[in-house]
């Protein structure tokens, strides 16, 4: 039976900030997307995020990691599928997908893993509320079979 | 009279993730580096800007200025000269002159205002002993006449 | 008589990487938000400024100020005001102010001042093209009187 | 036999810009910092990259990893153990390990994999003085047996 899990998509414009003089988007700039997809994802499912930190739940990154597919450029726009599900029992992942809005051509790809934890940074076991809302309804839901 | 200022200069490195598309350092990096440079400023005076923070006092930017001089590529060293005095009884001004090491040519020059602050934002006096560091001894102090 | 000058307006959400540690946004990063302001002007008066580059004319920054008005945190909907106008003869020149979207509270406020520059940074004459655009009919535009 | 590498070190200084609201460093500065690590271990082994680039040589990031592993606030003074091998017959592999200059406490580790490339992305062969300088002799070689 596969793990229930969430998904959501969003577009995002390469500023000329994320460039570099290689004429594409800088390396590290994929995961300040990834945490795009993140804030989206975790608003459609109604927990969004900066309530989550509100409520003293924050989900510091454990590890990441990306492949770089292809360049984008200043201007390109760019869509990204992100889909979050728990990884074990006190760990939540997040996988990325970046392709050109326009044509579908693949930019990077890959996923971070997030503990979860109090303002101090020590661990806590995930809220009920949180895992029924990945769990949970529409939209965007997939259950396992 | 003049009032008392101090001096204190630093190297930055051009890292490529500072570059852009164009082949010379994105604009806003130059506020970062004006960071730094403060940040030394700050450790050379006995005040470094961490400890200030551990205390509640802090330097939040009203105002920031940039003239952009010169271009500076990937690895390039560079040399910045800070200076802080008061500007005013409760403002804070920084002004930073930044110069390629090799050469001297001019890159960029500018300053920046900072209010006193406690955490929650609000305004709070200059420290006195902020003020006798600024004020103070060697090395770098230039006292008005 | 006043110059003609354009108007757009954009809405921009605070990421978390555009936090800093004392809880709203860093300061350089609205230097890059002014960016995103400049590229949806020219995209909505009919010269994206990728397509500029293209033909050759680079906008580069000879001066940048900004004015920090108030905060901002992480997932805040911030909209930002810009308006572009020619300086004199060879200079452009674009003015921002950033208020929250909800409630309308000033976050900041500033400008940049453009040269025309080719590829290798020697600088060029306003193309026609561009001064008839910037100068051009709807949307946003505003003749002088 | 385990392929030759080269190692480095080099220490980074936390800046505030690097910081977010959650009071340690944003997750993609981890990236940026691992830049700073080639950059100074291609300079030791006598290949500085700005030099690469001249001679049309460049080295895009097909694949990166970083695993988080503890905290690094504003100012911490941090270091980093920098190491690069072939990986394969095509691609280069830099492993970093970032912690704590004072006490050794680990912040984080990672790796990065590049391609050889010109500057108009296509893939080259890695130049015979890549690999003479990356097999070389002090400082810091440590071959195989």
């Amino acid at each position: 039976m596969a793990a229930a899990h969430r998904e959501d998509e969003i577009r995002i414009r390469v500023r000329y900030s994320e460039t570099d003089q290689m004429g594409t988007f800088y390396n590290s700039r994929a995961l300040e997307w990834f945490e795009c997809g993140r804030t989206e994802l975790l608003r459609a499912i109604g927990i969004p995020y900066a309530a989550m930190e509100g409520r003293g739940v924050l989900l510091p990154l454990t590890e990441a990691h990306v492949e770089f597919l292809g360049r984008a450029r200043y201007d390109d726009l760019l869509r990204m599928a992100t889909r979050a599900a728990m990884a074990g029992r006190a760990r939540l992942r997040f996988d990325h997908e970046i392709r050109h809005a326009e044509g579908g051509a693949a930019v990077a790809r890959g996923w971070t893993v997030h503990a979860f934890a109090d303002p101090t940074g020590s661990p806590v076991r995930p809220p009920a509320w949180f895992l029924e809302a990945l769990d949970g309804g529409p939209p965007g839901a997939t259950h396992g079979s």
